[in-house]
């Protein structure tokens, strides 16, 4: 009897270590640790490498602004053909599309009323052109909600003019969507009102003298028929404070921006051929378009870079990983997410193959969460992911946060699976859509740790055999 | 022999008793404790005063950017006009001089090869408009150093582009003068040349898309015959990087900046008349234009709005101090001092009236030393007023250092003995001369810290017998 129970407890013992290396062994197969040192030395040569300051300085010279449509993103996507071949991609295209072509053309706006002073504007994306010079009176609107509740034709003959507060700085961008609401929607309410013009504070968290450009959005497929005029936030502050002191306002504008008709666009796009999986695609990306105002180095040739310079890591290890990793750079991100809604419609037969997708957009500073979308299953992966990402400051995010970044949108809409390395924000909505966003901006450090953690990211899902979609 | 020595010894002891008590009263003679108590109670009325904020806050908002000779610095006038009657001065008075005006007018400057893109670009103060537009290719020059080797007709047809470094931020404002030469004189090397128009490097310690004005030097009496542009930073490092590829670059630019003939400016005085010796005056100021990019806030609003304050609250006191205090808010300073310069013509005949003269010109950040440049004999005053401004964490600097701010040098040139009060100049640059001079880089305690210390100082200087000047 005795035995028996001797016998019995070492047999529960025995199932006991069983089941347990069993599932130590089912968690190293997750990721195997010669694929976490892969990783690991991907991160330390990523900090040690220049590629990706150096593409980003390359694209902002070379290039400079790159509206989507110009001749100046048509000029980007030979850049980036090139690039894709220099850097050993296996496989280099584009894959043009056709879009509207808005231009900002020449803006003139000035107080003339308490006295005369330029004011520091640009036209929002889809405005309108001013038939003629616009000299009215301004009506001031604290915020969109009282500019919202303006009665229809009370604002014939004016200039609508809508305030709001300076952003308020956070790491994650909250408040940017809230406070955008001015610059997408506001004209139509100063429309309704019969305003001449709509004029409002920028959205941004910054206090110089330019103005945030940015689209607005349609009204059941239209566009504004007035002019929308964003000014720098001292202006608006500036008058603020004259509205405060009862001074009655007036400005003068004249703006020349319009729709000039249907252009070619295109997304590059750079692959590297799985070794045992070609079919399966790790999608990641940034958009090459920019703003016309700066040289679009934050937003989002850092996207660009950092996404391109990872997979260029990838594609010297000795062997590629098992699947495909597929580098877009999405074209007129910004006027639309044109090339993403057509990269999602020109492959819409081989989504189910896209085993994740992801974008760099948020600027340049480092990242600090990884954040993911996937099935519970390859959650676990995910977790793993993060401890190899650690020693960069990283920390393990929601395991069911939607959204890859703004390119990615309509495939998550179509069911692709997402996750998202965030970036410190803090500082984008100084430069976002300004003059301001020059490649000076850009600390070369913080964008290699960006690379660091991209490369190793990717090379584990593109190495791995754990399916993240949902079954 | 032994009661003589002990006499001997009480009498040597009395004797020296006397004399340290002579000095002692002899040191307390050249500020009272009365007086000291006074500053003091200033310096904390001053601290928890908005008055001083308050006056650059009307002077932007209301008046707004206000260029040398023109309309808006006639407004300015009336406004400090309005302000000294308002706060109490004895005595207030516009003394007008005539002037040249020099407009700004628009310009238009582009990167037109290797590709299309707007620059951020602003007119020199006296440069010629471009008689047509000027589409040319441009000769990069490293820094003045280089241009200024160039040899004659060597640039004929051509835009000469004169890059430099960025300003180290100091406290002081140590190598503007040195970086400053390309603004001031780099034309004169370009026109030798034959070049059609120089471009330079804006002179600031900012990274951002706005260049900085400034006025240039004239040469035997003449100013340039060619556009003179400044480029903002992020744009010069652009074109340098540009240039290192070995790209050709060509520029187009059209500028209609030019003289326009004489017009009418004027020095405001505000006097707080001496209650003892009112013919003797101790001038404080600042000046009154702005260039016309920004609104002027900390060149030179605060100024204006630092010492007028500190008058204000002297003018509280129960009695006027001994002399009398005059605040000069000068006319025209950007444009060649040339308010300075009417004012030490048109007082000539009283300057050696003039105790003392200091400005408040570099800005809105706190003050951090005190220097003075007076006779020996009053360097003790000096040290005792620095120590009653200890509390401000303002240190004893030189009792030999020359100048008292850029609108005091005509009278340092007459004799007129000067102090003055240090700021803090490490953002100065970022803002000096560019749009982004508005009232939100003004912090309110850092002025009223200002405010404080100049309330304190000229207090005991007016209320002093001290003669500050060599006999």
């Amino acid at each position: 009897m005795k035995l028996i129970i001797q016998l019995t407890k070492r047999l529960a013992y025995a199932v006991i270590l069983s089941v347990l290396s069993f599932q130590l062994l089912a968690q190293q197969a997750v990721v195997t640790e010669a694929q976490k040192e892969t990783a690991t030395q991907l991160i330390q040569t990523a900090l040690k490498s220049e590629l990706g300051f150096s593409i980003v300085e390359s694209l902002t010279t070379e290039i400079g602004p790159r509206l989507g449509g110009s001749e100046a993103e048509k000029r980007a996507r030979g850049w980036g053909v090139k690039l894709g071949n220099r850097l050993g991609f296996d496989k280099v295209s584009i894959e043009k599309f056709s879009m509207p072509f808005w231009d900002r053309g020449h803006l003139h706006i000035s107080l003339t009323s308490p006295y005369q002073q330029d004011l520091y504007g640009t036209a929002l994306g889809g405005a309108a052109a001013s038939k003629k010079n616009i000299d009215a009176s301004v009506v001031y609107f604290r915020d969109i909600h009282a500019l919202s509740a303006v009665k229809d034709d009370a604002l014939v003959g004016k200039i609508a003019f809508v305030d709001g507060d300076l952003l308020v700085k956070s790491q994650t961008g909250a408040g940017y969507g809230q406070a955008n609401q001015r610059r997408r929607i506001g004209w139509q309410h100063a429309q309704r009102g019969g305003a001449e013009a709509l004029v409002v504070r920028s959205v941004g968290s910054d206090s110089h003298r330019f103005p945030h450009t940015g689209m607005m959005s349609k009204n059941e497929d239209k566009w504004a028929e007035i002019p929308v005029i964003a000014i720098s936030n001292p202006d608006a502050d500036h008058l603020r404070r004259l509205h405060s002191l009862g001074k009655p306002l007036n400005m003068s504008l004249h703006s020349e921006s319009k729709w000039k008709g249907e252009v070619s666009s295109g997304n590059v796009i750079l692959d590297l051929i799985g070794s045992e999986k070609p079919e399966e695609i790790v999608l990641i990306g940034g958009h090459l378009d920019s703003w016309d105002l700066g040289t679009g180095a934050v937003d989002d040739g850092a996207g660009v870079a950092i996404t391109t310079a990872a997979a260029a890591l990838i594609a010297k290890l000795p062997k590629r990983p098992k699947r495909t990793i597929r580098v877009v750079m999405f074209g007129a991100e910004e006027v639309g997410l044109l090339g993403a809604f057509a990269y999602a419609k020109q492959h819409k037969d081989n989504l189910f193959n896209h085993v994740v997708a992801t974008e760099s957009d948020f600027g340049a500073q480092t990242i600090w969460q990884l954040v993911s979308n996937v099935n519970p299953q390859a959650t676990e992966l995910m977790d793993e992911i993060a401890k190899v990402l650690s020693p960069l400051g990283i920390v393990r995010g929601g395991a069911d946060v939607a959204g890859g970044g703004p390119d990615i949108i309509p495939l998550v809409e179509l069911g692709v699976p997402t996750i998202r390395l965030n970036q410190n924000g803090r500082d984008y909505f100084d430069l976002h859509h300004t003059p301001d966003d020059t490649l000076d901006k850009i600390n070369p450090d913080e964008l290699a740790q960006n690379v660091a953690a991209y490369a190793a990211t990717i090379y584990m899902i593109a190495d791995s055999d754990v399916e993240l979609k949902s079954k």
